[in-house]
């Protein structure tokens, strides 16, 4: 899905504080492994270097899209080779989270999550809400979440950049944890990942930004518990699917 | 729940377009009829005093949030008696609405629409999201609702006096025609209803302002016949309910 970064999972860096134990996960390559993004104890030249690659790809990503914008592109107008590129940030994803301030690679921690169980098993829903709403309402992520939101909801251009980031960082990443692609066919996993998505962030919406007070008052557990077999209906209930979702092949 | 409104729905004015025979409704009273906010054919007198109310409705709304907001305070910021505020637009709600330009009241929207089934009924959640989703894509709704989202998720302000008025108005009426106090206790129907908001906001955040793909191009059918029974269970499935809310004893 971020093919033109080499595709690499685990090359993120930088993930801070949180959920602990949950957080982080996916494979690391040692030679991949990317400079870090806390800008401490680093010789000036590198963290020039690093900052002129991010504010170029934080232009890049709001002028193309997070599809449009290329590691080839970046590079140029930051003025290095591609290889720089990985090297500081790893995967496309990681620079653009990177870019966006986001202290997490969200598809590391979505994979890291969820490894643990699978669909279909009792609770699985539950723990993708608990670990999103752990993850949003966490002090590093939640205004620049909150921020992404707002820029997205103000701003047809940022709307662009979230959606596609959503569709083929998140959801992507949704349906191939959550071993989608193997119960249908792609377009399924695509409408399934999708529908989970609505339920997300209208959880976003009405608890973090309008603050409705019974979503907002409630604890975490309790909309888990409530929200997830909701979930776990989208992601492998009995649907009725769209005829052009439907009548597709086994993946 | 609009108490110092005077509380008679289908008071307000000027419905117009979309959804036809769906629309409207709510009983009506002749003598509480109001003058009608299409200011055509108005003596100048009379549009000048309408909108003297509704500018102090927009600012005392805002200012104040929905709850705050009186329709004795907005009479007395526009110079006029309280009777005549009620006389030109009925209820509190439908001032707001007025004030906030929509071209119906929601409450009455929402209670003509869903007067015709009952939750647990085949097919009443997907009827609702239909409903939904046909009203917010309306040419004369949708980019009022989409104003209203934008400055809630900017504004702290708005987001105060859209919280309000979705948990006073919206979520209000859809526990009292949805039924569901008689099926449990006041709070266990406020988090139900809230549980559809967030189901509900969510399809319209990632459909009509992020527009992720599979969600904007599937049908308004489609979408009913997927996210419907999430819907119905929330209004009335076997719900994991938090103990503050199933506690408490039935109606």
């Amino acid at each position: 899905m971020t093919a033109d970064a080499g595709g690499q999972p685990g090359a993120g860096a930088g993930r801070r504080g949180g959920e602990g134990g949950r957080r982080g996960g996916g494979r690391r390559d040692a030679d991949q492994r990317p400079a870090g993004r806390r800008g401490t104890g680093r010789p000036a030249g590198d963290s020039g270097t690093r900052e002129a690659i991010g504010e170029a790809a934080r232009a890049q990503f709001a002028d193309f899209g997070y599809h449009g914008a290329t590691i080839r592109g970046i590079a140029a107008v930051a003025g290095v080779d591609p290889a720089l590129v990985h090297h500081y940030y790893g995967t496309k994803e990681a620079l653009f989270a990177a870019a966006m301030r986001l202290p997490i690679v969200p598809s590391e921690v979505l994979t890291a999550a969820l490894s643990g169980g699978a669909p279909g098993e009792p609770g699985f829903g539950a723990h993708l809400v608990r670990t999103a709403l752990t993850l949003w309402e966490s002090d590093e992520l939640k205004e620049t979440f909150l921020g992404l939101l707002r820029s997205a909801v103000t701003s047809e251009q940022a709307a662009v950049m979230l959606r596609e980031f959503i569709s083929d960082s998140i959801l992507g990443t949704l349906a191939r944890v959550a071993g989608l692609e193997r119960q249908g066919s792609h377009a399924e996993a695509e409408y399934r990942a999708a529908m989970v998505a609505t339920q997300m962030l209208g959880l976003a919406l009405t608890r973090l930004v309008l603050g409705l007070p019974v979503v907002a008052g409630a604890s975490v557990d309790e909309l888990a518990a409530t929200v997830g077999p909701s979930v776990d209906r989208y992601l492998c209930g009995d649907l009725d699917l769209p005829g052009g979702v439907s009548g597709a092949p086994p993946g």
